[in-house]
């Protein structure tokens, strides 16, 4: 999906949420363990019932990878279900993935290919390892990559605020340096929501490119707060909640609460659309 | 496998040798492409000739999930075949993974559990995402990790070298902080051979921790210079070839190839041994 198919799903939909997919197996309702595939089955009934509100949904590999060889099976049917979905919403890979630039590329076609095994639009990337680690990425036509840049976790204070002599901080110079390498129609940031005052900084950096941002929701970021400082003219936010919609209710309704929670946040979405 | 253990088995076999499986179906040889698994077979055969030479195996996951679900199921055989030789040899997973502390345990259990598909002995982990995101590897018994630090790639000059205010360079950061998380017992550093220079600041840092040492061969660096500069009293390097050992030849013997090189540089780091 290109910059243009994006932004005018996001009009159409007047939504600019995902659909985290982290179809923790422990996590998931009781009453669906007895079906053949149950992560299968509950990302089935999740997409179903969130579509109409959501604009993007994000498999996050781990929690495939962790059901070894038969969880990236339900990972392959997830994507082969969205099959015929795929102009009404952008699939991204959560899989943060990196290494030299020979190797990198490996993982550009396992995960952006349409020749693999998914064909995903976008995959999160760690910066790490610079340019030839991000480049093989960029390669693949009208798909994304979206660069770690302040993620939302505890954590991101260790080595993303590390400050250089000219006030510079890690995240900033990867904002800034990445953009030597891709352009607002194939690269995106992660910036966590949870650092929502960040984000007057980051709109200095990188007013135009659209910003992933994780960590509304469980992990207590405002989604006010993220959409005050973070939408631009374009929108340029897709907006990420994963437990707080697919594990809101674990009965056997667990969809329609989920479907509830999703359209809750398209219609304040709505409103703040409205105002740019 | 701990690190007595580890260095045991550097001792006897007087090799700090890691050959890494980057089985790329388009490189292997050609006389393997009529069987069922050609993936599986070119392992199996390259660690049936070089296994008396080297101490470890690192598959890189890159040139298995670019093949798809079927690259992973020959992961796995690879992973089966080495069930008994789990005394001989120590076996990293290079996945470079790493996120949020909820989901770093998943991708633990994908990885280290020995409940699981695979049952490595380390995963190599990007540190951007800081210590929640690389804490919840350190808590598998005799497991480890082993974090990014200076890649061998040309990109490693993007942010490794971001230098503070004190100074103190990104990848130092990453070597100072992490030893906070983990211990010598759990926790190693990727140090590129192509830097060997810089391996007098890293043993500064982290004197006692193992290193990891990519680069060597394909990559430009030298067995001699990383030796020089990196060993230490318990050898303290587990030194990687990748192309230079299983792409050394294409032909019908390749596997009695990659068992040339792989002893010849065993017999290189024998040399090295006796001098410490």
């Amino acid at each position: 999906m290109n910059r243009k198919e994006l932004i005018n799903l996001i009009k159409e939909k007047q939504s600019y949420l995902c659909v985290g997919l982290d179809s923790d197996i422990e996590k998931i309702p009781q009453c669906l363990m007895k079906e053949e595939d149950p992560v299968f089955s509950f990302n089935k009934r999740i997409i179903d019932a969130t579509l109409p509100y959501t604009i993007a949904y994000k498999p996050n590999l781990a929690f495939y990878e962790s059901q070894g060889i038969k969880g990236l099976i339900s990972l392959k049917k997830t994507m082969d279900y969205l099959k015929d979905k795929r102009k009404e919403c952008f699939v991204i890979a959560d899989a943060k993935r990196g290494d030299i630039g020979n190797t990198s590329k490996q993982y550009a076609k396992a995960f952006l290919s349409n020749q693999g095994d998914y064909d995903f639009d976008a995959l999160t990337v760690a910066p790490y390892m610079g340019k030839d680690s991000v480049s093989p990425f960029l390669t693949y036509e009208n798909k994304w990559v979206v660069l770690l840049a302040l993620t939302s976790n505890e954590g991101a204070a260790d080595f993303q605020y590390f400050e250089s002599k000219n006030n510079l901080q890690l995240f900033e110079k990867v904002i800034i340096t990445s953009q030597q390498w891709g352009t607002e129609d194939n690269l995106m940031f992660v910036c966590g929501a949870t650092k929502a005052e960040k984000f007057i900084d980051i709109r200095l950096l990188a007013p135009h490119h659209f910003l992933l941002v994780p960590g509304v929701g469980a992990q207590g970021g405002s989604l006010k707060e993220v959409s005050k400082y973070g939408l631009n003219t374009d929108c340029g936010l897709i907006v990420n909640s994963s437990r707080g919609i697919i594990f809101a209710d674990n009965g056997e309704d667990f969809d329609k609460v989920a479907k509830e929670k999703a359209m809750q946040m398209q219609i304040e979405m709505k409103s703040y659309l409205k105002a740019i």
